[in-house]
């Protein structure tokens, strides 16, 4: 953050008022009072006669901008959400700047800092998997640009949050693979610093538990959200004594890659091994088979987390307390795991969407 | 453009100097003298008292961001290329902002005036389909930001541009088709609009001519460069009375779609209907049949783009001629064309690429 904090912070201490007081009067935030707004503004024209950017945006009104932080934008669950996002701010005269962290802290760092530096009026943010801290955030918020989360979400910052239940459509995803008659069930998870990672890989413990099934800890491996990772857990998976008869990937990047693993190695899905997804991409049920995964809709996501981040914007007072809007998945079952009533001609008879990615 | 011109123009008309000459002294181009640029700046400094960001940022240094604006970040050969421009643009102390214009004139021109509001050092754009003129792009240029056009290039304006060798590959790939005995080969085209779409379309016709082969009408449609454009032309080609027994995509967002369609219809490629894209994504390896396209070194592209633009931002003097680089593509020849030596097992045993956009 440097500047923009530095700046704020000496302005507090000179007049003896907080931070967040000093950034909300910055903002023209309706809790301020005209007084305190006054010698605010006075004093940061004063400290700003060396050029600072920051601060000189700060006393002008909007930029109208908002930016996105995703990890990938070649990820369609993302760039579909992204679309959802320009859907309503462009509705509502704001422009979207894109960027992504690579899954990267320190790259994600820096975006935060040219927002900052940009000033954009707020940011949505899908959290890198090797974020360690979110202080970054926190700073940004402080310093008067408010934050909207969507899928990953810090646990660290206090704002308005959109997700699906990871846990809840995990533990029925897995519920459905033991329906269908498996009975060693491996799980391929995301990176465990994300908590949609541990979600999803409880809901998926629970409905083992639930049914008393085996658990094994060889048999739950983590990976990285693409298909690479998905190969290679795959592998591992099949050269186990016990090999599973079922895999729940912790994402369709993850699946895909498993599924191309199980094809290579010979095996057929669902009969020798029923595998599922989670996301629905575009370009699952083009594959043979088609994957059977659970849908997300990114889309209202990205939506919904525009509308939440434009309310914040616009209303420019703190609400009293932020909101977690928890969005319904479905599961999407089709040839790769559904064991009767020959699903694989059933499942490519579906329409492709709109929104297919490539 | 709005505002960056206005300003300009009214130093050029205030001080009887051009237009030009104003862009480049307030860009400390080594072109300008320094008695010029003194008169510039402080012309510009005085009519700047009211609040202009664009007017102002332009009397500061660099912001050390780069723009780019692509028709979608979900069609994987955007995204590779953005990610290959991030790669030269990041470790020379460059952030990226990223946008995208759905195709759109409007979106487009919105985002190049954002672009020039919030005062990137420069500009990478692939043009949208629907773009009619691009006097914004010229005007961006005027005002100082310069441009590095990559894959849809604009005629209109001057600039470094990062090309494939679209006829070419085009003539090589329906070659390939002739080749694998096709006699009554379709193209489904890009929109007309783009450059790209034309030369792939005489690449295609040219080597039809060569070979004495027929050429219909009816046989070459246009659709935009997505999957739905592919799937409503494979229908409308093979009603034909006289349907083709192969097609040649331009793109291959567009041949996916008709694949899907040529699935549903029940024919078998490449016995029935050999089929060829134009872009070699990633996912397109992985359908069955595996996809022959033509590759296009994406990531390539973007890194060259980023390195030809950096240039044009640090050396600050135009340069006395701009660069049309064109980059090799190569046949990737998969199941879906290849009609002898059981082409499917050969083509599955690939190994996926990280980039792999799923």
């Amino acid at each position: 953050m440097g500047k923009t904090s530095i700046t704020i912070k000496e302005i507090a201490r000179q007049l003896g008022i907080s931070k967040s007081t000093v950034s909300r009067a910055l903002r023209d935030s309706s809790e301020i009072s005209g007084a305190t707004k006054e010698r605010v503004i006075e004093l940061a024209r004063k400290l700003n006669y060396s050029p600072n950017p920051i601060a000189l945006s700060l006393l002008k009104n909007q930029t109208h901008t908002i930016g996105i932080i995703v990890p990938d934008i070649d990820n369609p669950f993302f760039s579909t959400a992204i679309s959802g996002v320009e859907d309503v701010a462009y509705s509502r005269g704001y422009h979207v700047m894109i960027y992504q962290s690579h899954e990267s802290y320190e790259r994600e760092m820096a975006d935060v800092r040219h927002i900052a530096d940009r000033r954009a009026d707020g940011l949505i943010v899908s959290v890198a998997s090797r974020s360690l801290h979110h202080q970054h955030f926190a700073d940004l918020q402080e310093g008067g640009i408010p934050i909207v989360f969507f899928d990953r979400a810090s646990n660290e910052v206090q704002t308005h949050k959109v997700l699906v239940d990871d846990y809840t459509s995990s533990f029925a995803g897995t519920e459905h693979l033991i329906e269908q008659g498996c009975r060693k069930i491996a799980h391929v998870s995301g990176p465990m610093s994300l908590a949609i990672s541990r979600n999803r890989c409880n809901g998926y413990r629970d409905a083992l538990r639930k049914h008393k099934l085996p658990q094994r800890d060889e048999w739950v491996l983590e990976a990285e959200y693409n298909q690479a990772g998905g190969t290679e857990r795959a592998y591992q998976l099949m050269a186990l004594r016990e090999r599973p008869d079922g895999i729940f990937a912790a994402s369709d990047r993850i699946a895909i890659g498993v599924h191309w693993a199980l094809r290579q190695l010979g095996y057929r899905m669902p009969d020798d091994v029923a595998l599922l997804g989670f996301s629905d991409l575009g370009v699952s049920s083009l594959l043979d088979p088609p994957l059977s995964s659970i849908a997300q809709p990114s889309f209202e996501m990205g939506r919904q987390s525009a509308e939440l981040l434009l309310e914040l914007i616009e209303n420019k007072s703190t609400p009293v307390t932020y909101e977690t809007r928890v969005l319904k998945t479905h599961l999407q079952v089709r040839g790769s795991s559904l064991k009767i009533n020959a699903p694989v001609v059933q499942a490519s008879a579906e329409i492709p969407e709109e929104s297919y990615p490539s």
